[in-house]
């Protein structure tokens, strides 16, 4: 049971949404410039993965599996391919690149001070650009928030994995803005 | 140097807003709602407060001094206590329910599992309503967010806390949307 009533019986960050609309709207814009707008050059898969790496850190089954599925959905790989990555990025098949990206999320999950210089160079030398690394810690830094808003209120989490599974091509069709937090 | 050409040389979070305004418009807007909106029964001084408590356990210089300044601004006490508030706030003069709400935000800088329903329990009787807990909640994990987002991509801070303490009333009077980062 969540720590306050929130007057729905929805899981994980939509209880808090419904019964906060003020604060859903940013943060649902949030989700939608990092995570999904079209003019980035980070993938819609790249960028949820980044997002459920760092819940997996920060331990919130809520997020990683929301958002582990929306990974997979967009990469259209399998999902022991999503939890081979949270284990150990390192010895998965994903990009060079995108293993720089992941290095510097997993610093930020730890604090922004973290993050070194040498990381950054790396992340160059694959080929990453300012604005890619700029998204990486913005993303990896809003999912600290989320993961903690998720969890700091005890929210509830349907603990079948298939559920997020079946979930995601929807969510990635809706969308983060005005998508119904009721359905 | 931060990490990334910001293309300007702003200090502090106002660097990569300048340098992302699609990103920076929804977080300020989540900044409005949750640290200025008066439609709140925590008082402005209270939530940066907060936030600049969250910001010393983060160890963001920046931060901590903003919304430090800020605080103190609102209170109308001096500078000292905010300090002694960073420093141990349940040896302090403020409220009992304030003390309680910044356990629970302490615990939330940590990892949102670490907030117990005792914590929650003492807040509650100490007056805390169910929308002042979550707002405890989402302000402390929004500034683990922000924290990561300015020490991630190092930016550079003003080191003498007095350019802080002078800009507060201005910003206190001009709110987080549409202020002028280069101002």
């Amino acid at each position: 049971m969540a720590h306050i009533d929130l007057k729905n019986d929805l899981p994980g960050i939509r209880g808090p949404m419904a019964y906060r609309p003020e604060t859903a709207k940013p943060l649902n814009e949030l989700a939608e410039v990092l995570l999904r707008d079209d003019n980035n050059t980070l993938s819609r898969g790249e960028r949820e993965l980044i997002g459920a790496y760092v819940s997996s850190l920060n331990d919130c089954f809520f997020c990683q599996n929301v958002h582990g599925a929306l990974a997979q959905h967009y990469l259209q790989c399998n999902m022991q391919l999503i939890e081979d990555i949270k284990m150990n990025f390192r010895a998965t098949r994903i990009s060079e690149k995108l293993k720089t990206l992941l290095s510097i999320a997993q610093s930020v999950q730890k604090s922004g001070k973290n993050v070194t210089a040498q990381q950054i160079e790396e992340a160059r030398k694959q080929g990453a650009t300012d604005l890619e690394i700029h998204d990486t810690v913005l993303i990896a830094a809003a999912f600290c928030m989320f993961n903690r808003y998720v969890d700091g209120l005890a929210t509830w989490a349907p603990a079948d994995k298939q559920v997020y599974i079946d979930r995601a091509p929807g969510r990635a069709a809706e969308g983060y803005i005005n998508f119904d937090l009721y359905k």
